[in-house]
C-alpha cells in the first residue's frame, strides 16, 4: 500500500529537481533544438475508428455521444449492423493483417518528413499497444494482435526520423472518467487509476520525442495533473533531454503552456508568431482517420499541400501531415501519391525548408506568391502561387555586389536585374517548366 | 488523492466495528441462519467461455496458460479459427439474445432450489454486469448489451428466493494480476485498483446474499486483502446482516477459515463435519460452464442428483447443482429435466430436507441404502438405493409408544414391526412403485 | 445436345422394364421386405434452418416467404441481424466442427432404430452433400466442407442400418421453381434442369434404401414426372431392389400413390390401415430442426415416446423418430436421452416389436392399456398405461391347454387365471417395477 | 419438354435471319458506327473477389486453383482464415454499402469516358445481378443484396453514356463447367444449362450494348455455341442493332473473329491494324479487381495513362480504362483522381480524340514525341513526351496556303515556319507551359 501511494506522489510533484510542477517553471524550459530543425512530420490517426471507418475518427462520439444534426453515424449503424451492435465489437475487425511498418516507414523518409506521430491512443480509449491498464481493449490483446506503437517506432527510428506518441486525455467513455466528470473532476480516480501510470509506462517503454497530448479541455490541468506529469517527463523521465510536448493539458493551456503551440487544429496566425509552434493538418479535409468513402475532391492535392507547408515553416512552424491507415494496414494508395509528392518537391527545396528560420519579410504577392525562410546568410524565396510571367520580381530582398540568384534543382545563375521601386527581377529559364512542379524555390545570396 | 487515500484505508480494515479484520474475530460470525434451512441452490457458471464451449469453462487457460498434455483446446482453435484469433473476440458472440431471466427464475424455483448463484465474474475476469473497472470487457460493453448479474437477481428474488453471487479473486490474464505475480505477491496492484474496488460496487449495487469466493489459491489471504475485505461486508456493507461466504480467501484458508466451507470442488465428506459446509457439483460431470458436445452419458441423472442431494443434507450440508447456460441464453433442455426433476421430488420430500437437521445416525445399509435428517422430533429416512424388498428394514430408529410411520406423499400410516436386533421392519404398499422415482421417504414419528 | 435430350428421354418413361411410368403400376409394386421388419427408424432434419435454430426449419418461409400472423421470425431478424442480411448468409455458420458420423451412429444403433432418414436436400433447397445442381449452396462448398450425406451413411452402413434419405421437390425460393409456378405449372424448367438431374446423381451416389419425398403438394405429380422418376427409380437405379418410397408425389397423391403411405406428418390412424404405412413424428413437438430455445415442457418425453411407437406399430405402421442436430454437429443431449430410453426398452420388449404384425384385436383398455402385436403363433401384450394393478386383465387372449405367460426381461413364467367374462388376469411380480420402465410387455404362448 | 427443346434451337441457329451461325457471315457485320465515335471507356472489376481484395481477381484460382509458385494466396488464406474456409464464404462481407451509382456515373461522365463496361460476372461465375441460373451465388441473394447491373446502367444511361457487360464464359469451378472439361468439351451441360439461358436473360433483361467476352480459351467457340448466340443477338435481340462484342468466342477466336479485336489483355500493336480494336488496361498495372495493399508505384499516373490513350486512339484502337472498386462500393480515390485527370485533358484535348480517325502518319519522334489523328480535314499533333523545346519541330505534315496551327485550349494561332528536311517548326508561347499538363494537343489546318 505504501508503495502504491509513494508511486502516485512521484506525479503530484515531490521532486528536487531541475523543473518544478508548475507552469513557470515548466514554460521556461527550451525546446529541444532537434525539432525546429526537423520542420515536417507525418501524423498518423490509427485506431478502432479505422474499422468503421465513416464520418471521421470521432465516429464512435458522433453515434453514441453528443450526436450532430444530420445523425448520419446513428443511420449508418442502424442501416449496417444488427441493434445492439456496440463499439468495441470493432475492434475484432483492426486486422491490420497486411501492416508492414518498414514499407510505413520507407514512405515516410520518402515524404522528406523528419519526425513521425502515431495515435497511441485516441479519444476512444483503444492503446495500439499491449497497455496494462487497458486490458483487452488494446491491439494486442484483440484486432491486430501485435505492438503497433512498438512495431513502428523501430522501422521509424532505423531510418533515423524522430518518434512520436499522440495521447488523448479523456477517453469519451470511459466509465472512471466519466464519474470523475460526474463529479465536477473533482475526484482523479481515472487520472489516477488509468490515464497517469499508463502514460508512464508508454513513456517508458517507448521513449517517445514528441508527446502529443489531446483531449484536455474538458478539465483544467490540475485535474490532469499536468504539471506534475510534465516535471516527472522533464526532470527524470528517459527522455527528459530530448522530448518536446504541445499545448494541450487542460482547459485554457492552449496557445498559453507546454512546449511548442498547436492551439487549435490546424491553425493558421496570420502574422509570426513568438513562441514556436506546429500547424497540424489532414489530407482528408473532413477527417483524421481512414473513410472508406471518401471523395478525391475532399482531399488536399499536392500542391496545396506544399503551399501549405511553405507558408507554415515561413511563419516559423512545424508541418505535421495527417494520413489515416486502413484496419487491414496499409496507407491507401493517394496518400501514398501525396506523400511522395511532398517528398519528391522537399528533395529539391529542402535546403530551404529544413533548418531555416523565419526571415525579415515572410511574405508578399506582386507578380507572383512568396514565401521566404532564411538559414545563415542565405535567403530563400519560394514561389507558390498558380501564374507567373517569366520575369518574376521581388519586392523585398536587397541586393549587394556579391548577389547571386540560383534556382534550386538546377545548377545555373539566373539573370536578375534590380527592380523598382524595391528588389530584383529574376527572368527564369524558358524551358524549365514543362512538367515541373508549380512550387519552385530561389536560392538568394548575398542579399539583405 | 486524499479521497482516494482514504477510501483505500476501508479496505486496509482502519474500522470501530463488530468484527475485526482478523480471521479469529471473522470466524466467530455466525452464520446467518437462512442458509442451512435453505439447503439446495442452484449455481451457474455462465460467461465468455459458454461462446467456444469446448472443454470447459477453463478453456482460455488450457488453450493458452497452461495447456494439459492432450492439447485439445489448442487443437479446437487451430481447426476452427483464423491465426492470431484471440479470447477476447469471443465476447460479441456472447449474444444471450434468447436470456428469458424469468423463465430462469421460474425454472429455478421449480427445482425446489432456494438460493441461486451466478458467475458475476470468472477467472477469465468478464464481469456480467457493466463494470466501471472492467471496461469494455463485461456484458453491458460488448456481447449481451445487458445487465445480466441485475436482469436475474430481480427474477431470482421476486420468486424470493436468495441470490448470490460467484466472484473469482485471480483473473488468469489479467496484466495487473500478472504483474503482482511475477512480484511474488508483494506488490498489489491488481488488489487495489481492480479487485477490491470492483467487488464493493458489485457488493452496493446488487446486495448479493452470497459471495461464492474463488481463485484464491495462488496467493495468500494477505495478498487478497481478504480479512479487510471482510471486516467491511460483516460491519458496514448493506449485506452485512444477511450474507454469507465461503471459505475460499487465499492459499491455506479452504476448510478452515470463512463462512461457510466448500473445502474443495465436489467435496464429500467421510462422515459428519462440524463446520457448515456445502457440496457444489454440476450436472455435466465434466465441466461447469456450457459444453456444445456434450454426451448424455457425461450427465448426472435425476436419480443421482437426488441420492448426491440427500447424503450431502443428511451430513448437514448445503447442495448447490450447477448448470450451464448457453451462449444465446437459453438452458438446455436436458438441465431443465434434471432441475425439474429434482424439484418434483423435493415438492413430495422436501420436509425431509429444508429445514432439517442431521440426525443421531446419519446413514445406513441393510436391505436398503438408507440416509437419516431430522427436524424437530421427526425423523426422516430416505431411501435411495436401486433395489428394495417391499419389506424394509431400518436399524438405527427406536419405536416408543407413539411411533408412527408414513411415507412422504401419501396419506395412509405404514404397517411397521419392530426388527431385530433393532430397528424396525416398514411394509411398504404394494402397488405403490410403478413410475415413481427411486428415493422416497419414510417419516418416523414418536421415535428416538 | 443428343445427349442432353437422350439423357432427358429416361425421366420422361421410355424405358422396357417391369413398371411402366403409370400409378397403376408403380402401385403394384411390392414393398421391399426389410421396411416392414425394420419398424423403428431415426429420422434427422439438418440444414441451414440448424442456424438461426429458431421457430422450426419453416424458419426462411415464416421470415420471408408467408408469414405467419406472430411474424416471430420477422422479430427475431429485426432483433438480432443487419437489415439486409439474407437467408443464405446463414449458411457460413453451418460448421458442424463437432459432426462425428461414428458417434451418431453408435447412438442410432443404441436407440435401437433400424434405419436412418436424413434430409439430403430440405425445402430451403441447401443440399447435404457436393450438389453439381446446387453449386455454392451445399454442405461441401460452404458452411461444414463436408459431404453429410456420404459421411452419415457409411456410418449408419457399418452398423447395418438402412439408410434412407430425405428429398423435398420443391425449394421455396429457387427462382426456376418460382418461375414454373408463375406459369402454373405449365413449364418445368425447374424440375428437368435442376430437380430430376440432382435426384438422380443423389441415388446413383449414394444408394438411398429410402426415398423420403416431401413438398409436393403445390403441383401434380405430372408437374413433378414423378411416375417418370419412380420408373427409373425401380426398374433401372441401383437400388432398384431394396428401396422403399413414401407417397409425397404430387398434389392428391398422399394416402393414395407411392410405396407406403405416410399420409400427413404425424398422421396415427384410427383403426388398422389397410396399407403399410409410417408414422413420422419429432421429439420436439414444435419442430422438426434444431430450435436453440426449445423448454423441456415442449419436448415428448420417453414413456410418450414408447407409447407412441408401440401404439403405431400395433396399427401396423412404422415409427420414424426424428431429432434435429445443432449446426455445430453434434445431437443435443435430451435428444440423446430419448433415444437411448427408446433404446433400452427396445432391448428389453424388441421382440415384440421387430418384425411383428398387427394381431387379431390391436388395442385394448380395461385394467390398463394394452397394445398387441402378434409374430408367428405368439402375441405379444404391451402395458403402456400409467397404472396398473398387480392383477392384469387381458380381454383378447383366448388360452389353451398349452397357454404360457411371460414378462419380456424376465425368465420365470408368470401365474395366470381365466377371466370373466372374456381373455386372462395375470398376476404380476410383486417387486418387479421399482425403477422400471412404465410400459412393459407380456409374452403370450399358446393363446389365440 | 417440347419446349425446352424449342427453345435450345434458337441456339444451335435454326433462323432466317439476315446473319447465319459461322464466322464468314457474323464478321461481315459492321460495327455499329457509335463504338469507333467513343473512343474511351471505363472498366470495371467488380465481384466477391473485391473481398478478399489480394492478389488480383484471379484470387480464387491462384488460391485453389493452378497455384502460382509463390503461393502467395494460399499463404494469405493460411494465415487469416480459418482452415475449411471457403470462397463462396466471402461473399456475405460483399456488402456494397456505401454503392452511389449515381456518384460513380458522375465521376465516368466526368473521365470523358462515352462508355462503361461492367463486369456482370467474372470468372468465378458470381453474377452482380439476381440471375435465376446463379441462385444464392448472385449479388441480389446474398452480399450487396442489390441490382448491382440494373442500378449502375441505369445511372450511366442517364447521363447518355453506353452501357456495356462483361461475361465470363467459364466459370473456374462451376461443376458443370468441370463435367463438361473432363468429358474434353464433348457435352455441353454447363452451356445449355447454365451459361446460354443465363446470358441471353442477361441480355433481354440490361440490353447492354457492348458484349465484353472472355474466359473462352479453354474450349472451341463450338463448345461454347459462340456462332449460335451470336447470330441471335445480331439477328433477333433487342440489341441486334447497337451492340458490339469482341472476339473472345472460344479458342483461336482473338484478333481473328467476333466484333472488335482485344486480342489479348493490353494488346498493343506494332503499327496500324486493318480492324478495329479495343485496348483494354488497368490503373493498378497488377490487377483488374480492387487490392487492398496497392501501392502507389504498382499505378499508372495520369500522364501515363493519357500517353497511352492517345497512342492507342492514333493507331485506331479505342481505350478501356479499368477500376476495381471496394466491396463497400466506393471507388478508391486514388482511381477517381486518375479518372479525373484523363477527363480533364480530354475536355481540352477531346477533339483530337473522340471521332478521330488515324492519320497518314501516326508517329514520330523529333524534338519530341508525337501522335497523329484526325478528323474531316484537319490533323491533330499530340505532343506527349517529356522534354520538349519551345521550338517543336513535325515532320509529317506539310504546309499550304491556307495552314494554321492552334494549340488545342487556346484561341491565338501560332507562329511556324517550314522545317527541313521536312514538315513545319511551330513556336510554342512562353508563359503557356507552368502548371500544364504535359501532354498538349496542336491542331493542323490546311495541311496535308
Amino acid at each position: 500500500m505504501l508503495a502504491v501511494v509513494l508511486s502516485l506522489l512521484v506525479f503530484v510533484g515531490v521532486t528536487w529537481a531541475q523543473y518544478s510542477p508548475d507552469w513557470t517553471s515548466l514554460d521556461s524550459r527550451p525546446l529541444p533544438s532537434w525539432y525546429d530543425d526537423a520542420k515536417v512530420g507525418i501524423f498518423i490517426h490509427w485506431g478502432v475508428f479505422s474499422v468503421p471507418a465513416f464520418g471521421s475518427e470521432w465516429f464512435w462520439w458522433h453515434w453514441q455521444g453528443q450526436k450532430p444534426p444530420d445523425q448520419k453515424c446513428v443511420s449508418f449503424m442502424k442501416q449496417n449492423y444488427p441493434p445492439g451492435f456496440s463499439y468495441p465489437e470493432f475492434a475484432p475487425d483492426f486486422h491490420a493483417q497486411s501492416f508492414d511498418p518498414e514499407k510505413w516507414a520507407d514512405l515516410f523518409q520518402a515524404s522528406g518528413a523528419k519526425y513521425v506521430v502515431l495515435t497511441a491512443k485516441h479519444h476512444e480509449g483503444f492503446t495500439n499497444w499491449g497497455s496494462a491498464h487497458s486490458w483487452n481493449w488494446n491491439s494486442v490483446d484483440t484486432g491486430p494482435h501485435r505492438d503497433l506503437v512498438g512495431d513502428l517506432g523501430e522501422a521509424v527510428r532505423r531510418r533515423s526520423l524522430h518518434y512520436g506518441l499522440y495521447n488523448s486525455l479523456y477517453e469519451w467513455f470511459h466509465p472512471l472518467y466519466l464519474k470523475d466528470k460526474q463529479n465536477g473532476f473533482k475526484t482523479q480516480e481515472f487520472v489516477m487509476n488509468k490515464l497517469l501510470p499508463e502514460l508512464r509506462d508508454m513513456i517508458l517503454r517507448y521513449r517517445p520525442e514528441v508527446i502529443w497530448s489531446d483531449g484536455d479541455w474538458e478539465a483544467p490541468d490540475t485535474y490532469w495533473n499536468s504539471t506534475g506529469f510534465l516535471a516527472w517527463l522533464y526532470n527524470e523521465s528517459p527522455v527528459k533531454d530530448t522530448v518536446v510536448t504541445n499545448d494541450r493539458w487542460g482547459a485554457g493551456c492552449a496557445c498559453k503552456h507546454g512546449g511548442y503551440y498547436n492551439c487549435r487544429d490546424k491553425y493558421t496566425p496570420g502574422q509570426l508568431p513568438k513562441h514556436k509552434w506546429e500547424k497540424c493538418t489532414s489530407v482528408d479535409t473532413l477527417s483524421w482517420g481512414y473513410r472508406r468513402n471518401m471523395e478525391i475532391s475532399e482531399l488536399m492535392d499536392a500542391p496545396s499541400i506544399i503551399e501549405d507547408l511553405v507558408s507554415t515553416v515561413a511563419l516559423g512552424g512545424n508541418y505535421l501531415l495527417n494520413v489515416g491507415p486502413t484496419p487491414y494496414g496499409t496507407i491507401p494508395a493517394v496518400f501514398q501519391e501525396r506523400l511522395r509528392g511532398v517528398g519528391a518537391w522537399l528533395k529539391v527545396n529542402g535546403e530551404a525548408i529544413y533548418a531555416s528560420k523565419p526571415w525579415r519579410v515572410q511574405h508578399e504577392n506582386s507578380t507572383a506568391t512568396v514565401w521566404y525562410t532564411a538559414k545563415d546568410n542565405v535567403v530563400f524565396a519560394v514561389i507558390t502561387g498558380k501564374s507567373v510571367s517569366i520575369d518574376l520580381q521581388l519586392l523585398a530582398p536587397r541586393p549587394s555586389a556579391t548577389t547571386k540568384v540560383t534556382l534550386l534543382g538546377s545548377p545555373l545563375p539566373l539573370n536578375w536585374f534590380p527592380s523598382d521601386p524595391s528588389g530584383i527581377t529574376v527572368v527564369l529559364p524558358k524551358q524549365y517548366f514543362i512538367g515541373h512542379p508549380q512550387a519552385f524555390t530561389l536560392k538568394l545570396e548575398g542579399f539583405q
